[in-house]
């Protein structure tokens, strides 16, 4: 119903009318806050819903809205509803994910079209679907705290994030937090799931809350200088050495509820890097365009693909999967996972990936390689320094049967190569028992695809080759 | 005459009598310590031509002997004679050299088949070659002095070092001076030229000065700790981190006769950590087929060239030469310097070279890379850091026209591949104006063969290969 989609397509046909970057986010805002209208239906069906769970629920489980939607922070078409049923501490886990999806059972109401799907995140809960609205409900179930140290699961800790944030952001940071969140999704780096390992809400909240406005979070990054730490609760940085270590990060946001803990530490060094030369474009020659991020359509994907890969003057290799009903972000963390395997072992034989791109839709899933049009025949194996005494004598015994090279103090065999083409080693990873897919990539259900795609696995590597390669 | 190479093979078809470290070295030195004839020979030759040289020379030019004859370190079949004229301090240096080779010429005796040939050094100097008797001297113009300080050029330092070795070592280490030059000859790492940058006479004089036989010297080594700075005037080792930025180096032999210099500047990282393994090696399993380095024959290499080739899985790519009739250590300072210049621009072009070979044989020369079997499309060029605000902003300006990726912190750009092939980028080498090849290899006599090698060419390549691939 609240499409985004529709909003970025209408400020992309907007005639600029000016570039300074204020005009720029105050004509964004238009389109990306929610308008009065969808605020209305979802704080009517928000208190209606929380009605419903309570003459449903126990008198002791406390009934609170949360997310971005109680915060004010949602953007236009994301106007999910996160009812959290927080129950007293002292009950056993168990029993209390058990209440909790058994009273959002309850509340499901099929006459008026909706359906439940049982989710899971560190607990089971319970995703209420109103098709007719086209609003989504989480019903999460939770402890009661007040204080972080009580803290039973890290979904308790939301309670206290909206605490934070609804005492601390005033009603034009919640507007910056909609830019924020908008600039970021449009470049392909909000949200910290598996796929994107971007910016979580909360986490733009806090750097709203940090530098007081969108502006100044753009001109505080685009000259970043790391390590970093932010502090939000007074809103200081630490300078001290020793919390990098603790953390083992270089960028540092403290939970204000919990400073035993990193809100960024989701965020990927790319993303974050991404993020970095997003505002250093933007603000150098700021326009609505480029804050919308790249423009593209799916038709003709495969067509596409072709054109990219002989623009490259490389050669598409693609393994593609049909994969079960799970869910995205154990694919995606799946598909990350044997991206990272293959790019690994396509390396150390010779042909490097100049790029791969992963991508998901539905029970689709597919993880492509551009190489250089490679025919190996031999690669050069690197070893240990000669002044590395026992390893360098256990270098050249391990590879007797080779050319063992020196140059320098290094030590390097050249070894026979054991595939001749980046389509010879995936073929041959289907079928080699040592090398081990995770667990939804069934090896069976998996196909290598040399050269042109299919247009349903074209057109999601495609999407996502137009989102990884805007910087 | 006294061919080394008889030496070495005689010394391959002994039975071995023990396998203890002292025996192999008794048994080499019987093969490479010159017969007493050759020393007796040697010794009437040089004393014949010092007086040759007394009846033309002015009265105020000294004339001794130097070089390993004169200090009793030379290896059978080396005897070749070094005798300075050491003229006195004041005189211009033009004029020393003019007298130098004016008193030479005088010398040589056309009826007993003697000529000479103008050899460049520091300075010019004579090469005396006596056919018939198959012994070369070498009559080399310099100043008298008597301290590394008063040294007009590094010609003058050879009478001190001269002094220095007949004064230090014994009649038992100047044997284990020829069994050491003899191990490092069989491993091609003797000699301080620029084909081998290896270990200079001097340098093993000193090494075993300091070290007091061979054995120790082998032991020493195979368990050498970097930096490292020997003081051969004391045997001792100087632990001052200081000198060795002073030296910039890490692996310094003082002069004795002038501690401002490293008499080990001129030997190659390469070379050094290949006599640390040859150490190794040779004490872990002591052989006298180890000690006496790889065994190969000349015949039919341009096959055996292919037969490496294929069982590296590699094509061999080779630029040949016509060279004019210059100083082979000027042409394989040229050789390997287009070997790395050539290298380079492989390796930037998505094929680095397995390994490169240069080598020449009279007026032949050529290099040859093993390469894997590429065809490339396009190169991953590395950038900046993001983190490097202008480096970065100038890196995405200069590649707004291809694929510039971001992973982690770092940049890089998705390059169109100006080569094909190796046999693409060594054939556009020699059209291409902009890139230059030293002087003596001149381009218009320069050929690529791809594959299969011209057997005269074959010949001097697999020697080297033979020479590099016995770590």
């Amino acid at each position: 119903m609240f499409m985004a989609k529709d909003a970025k397509r209408e400020g992309r046909n907007v005639k600029r009318e000016g570039s300074a970057i204020s005009t720029i986010i105050e004509r964004v805002l238009k389109d990306v806050k929610p308008t009065p209208e969808e605020i209305r239906i979802t704080t009517n069906l928000a208190n209606e819903l929380m009605a419903r769970i309570k003459s449903v629920a126990p008198r002791d489980v406390e009934i609170i809205l949360a997310g971005s939607v109680a915060r004010g922070t949602q953007v236009r078409g994301n106007s999910d509803i996160d009812i959290f049923l927080l129950f007293p501490k002292g009950m056993s886990e168990r029993k209390m994910e058990a209440a909790g999806l058994d009273i959002a059972k309850k509340v499901v109401d099929k006459k008026r079209k909706e359906r439940f799907e049982i989710k899971y995140a560190e607990h089971p809960y319970t995703k209420l679907i109103m098709d007719d609205l086209g609003i989504k409900a989480d019903i999460v179930p939770a402890f009661k705290i007040d204080d972080a140290q009580d803290m039973g699961s890290a979904v308790d800790r939301t309670q206290l994030h909206n605490n934070f944030i609804n005492s601390n952001l005033s009603t034009y940071q919640r507007d910056q937090v909609r830019v924020l969140k908008s600039f970021l999704r449009f470049h392909s780096i909000y949200g910290a799931e598996a796929k994107t390992e971007g910016f979580s809400g909360y986490l733009c909240e806090l750097l709203i809350h940090q530098y007081g406005s969108f502006e100044k979070l753009l001109a505080a990054f685009s000259d970043i200088k790391l390590p970093l730490c932010l502090k939000p609760i007074d809103r200081s940085e630490i300078p001290n050495p020793d919390i990098f270590k603790r953390f083992k990060s270089d960028f540092i946001v403290l939970d204000p509820t919990d400073s035993g803990r990193n809100v960024a530490a989701g965020l990927s060094r790319t993303s974050l890097m991404r993020f970095v030369m997003s505002c250093r474009i933007f603000l150098s020659k700021p326009t609505i365009r480029y804050f919308y991020g790249p423009e593209y359509d799916d038709e003709r994907s495969a067509a596409k693909m072709d054109e990219i890969s002989k623009a490259l003057g490389a050669e598409m290799h693609t393994l593609i999967f049909n994969v079960p009903d799970v869910s995205e972000e154990i694919l995606w963390q799946q598909l990350k996972k044997l991206e990272k395997q293959i790019s690994g072992r396509m390396k150390d034989s010779g042909f490097e990936p100049l790029l791969a791109i992963e991508s998901t839709y539905g029970r689709y899933a597919a993880i492509l390689f551009f190489t250089s049009g490679y025919n190996i025949g031999s690669v050069l194996k690197k070893g240990p320094s000669v002044l590395m005494h026992s390893a360098s004598a256990a270098f050249v015994k391990a590879h007797n049967k080779s050319i063992v090279r020196l140059e320098g103090d290094a030590l390097s065999s050249i070894e026979r190569s054991l595939y001749s083409s980046p389509e010879d080693l995936l073929r041959k990873a289907l079928k080699d028992k040592s090398f081990t897919f995770p667990s939804y990539l069934s090896k069976s259900k998996a196909k290598v695809v040399a050269g042109r795609l299919p247009e349903e696995y074209a057109r999601m590597l495609y999407r996502r080759y137009m989102e990884l390669t805007n910087i």
